[in-house]
């Protein structure tokens, strides 16, 4: 069972509005932490994506990350951070609190499958996450194991011959339509848990799920319910 | 905390010795079980060797297994094996005890470290035995992230590089001083836990620490009073 990170697993804008509002404030400065998260994300897929097309090599979401730091401090008026600051918040990716079903529902389907991630996380930020969240992993899988980010199915495939395992021997869990159908066609299993507030009260997309999935869960638990776990 | 395996953390001899009876009874033949390990444990260094010389890309540990399980099945009159008895009998080294002193030592560890494996064990080979064994770490790491099999510095360094810590940051738990040596030369900190059955009751090698080790210590539960855990 591998699970996309960011959204399906940890509620990522919440966590890093937090970090900003704390910094912001001791800078003196009033700023939408959740603006300022929202936009460091929406910058993510884009410095992927030149990864994906080979107009830059293949370098850890920690890197795109603080590159992409740079732009959004400046948008946000918040370019007064010295370095020690920007790389502590750099770190804020590391530190983001689960949604509340996760913990006890890995644990539940930890008892009879291998548990891993398959995310865009780089493996330092992935192990220090699940050291601050408590999230039980058997194995830390995704993007820097492949050198390929997703949607490419180097990401997929890869992650399933770490583990020595056909793809039709894997299940990717994921809140992400797109994410769920790449890994359909690379032959994975996939479930779908909707998680309608990742991006706010306003959350237009992924509500439902698209697609001819193996499973469609409401939270973890009901997911370890629907394997019998 | 980045801890070597076999030897270390598994008893390979007793484990492969145990499945190799099991085969060798279902086929009414008698073997020595623990010379048939012993063999197939010493072809190990000498497969790893022409990977680190070049001679052949990099290929996993299981792949190197099944390569040198060919040979030994040979000398030892077990070559009626089938392909799927071979398969099977490869995967002897991801069905490994721990020492007994193992798993609560590493609870404890967990508690204040990242505690993760630096093996020359492939991914999935660790992953399944970590399943096998209740091995609780929270990283894998090793040969097959850094694509380059100890005591190469590379090994060291890119496991260092994946948790994002400088090599002083990191220590490496062994019962081998040559390991350690390499560890420590590449920056590590280093602890040295004798395992003076590893290769049975005969054994004469890395009884004692032979190196100015950060911490020497009797078993996992002494390493994590050492370390106030």
């Amino acid at each position: 069972m591998l699970f996309d990170v960011f959204g399906t697993v940890v509620d990522w804008r919440s966590s890093v509005a937090r970090d900003v509002n704390e910094i912001a404030a001791r800078h003196g400065i009033t700023v939408d932490a959740r603006a300022f998260a929202d936009r460091w994300r929406a910058l993510y897929q884009p410095a992927m994506l030149r990864v994906r097309l080979g107009e830059i090599p293949f370098v850890t979401l920690d890197v795109l990350h603080r590159q992409n730091l740079e732009q959004v401090l400046g948008e946000f008026s918040l370019d007064t951070l010295n370095e020690v600051e920007k790389a502590d918040l750099n770190r804020a990716w590391h530190r983001l609190d689960p949604w509340s079903d996760v913990v006890a529902g890995l644990e539940r389907l930890k008892q009879r499958y291998i548990i891993g991630t398959l995310s865009n996380g780089n493996i330092a930020l992935i192990a220090n996450m699940a050291k601050y969240a408590r999230l039980p992993w058997d194995v830390i899988l995704g993007a820097e194991i492949a050198r390929a980010y997703k949607p490419q199915p180097e990401a997929y495939l890869g992650s399933a011959a770490a583990l020595s395992l056909a793809p039709q021997q894997c299940m990717l869990v994921a809140a992400h339509n797109s994410d769920l159908q790449a890994a359909a066609n690379c032959g994975f299993r996939t479930a779908f848990v909707a998680r309608s507030l990742e991006h706010g009260p306003a959350q237009k997309t992924d509500l439902v799920a698209q697609g001819d999935y193996d499973i469609v869960a409401q939270g973890f638990a009901d997911l370890a319910t629907h394997l019998n776990c």
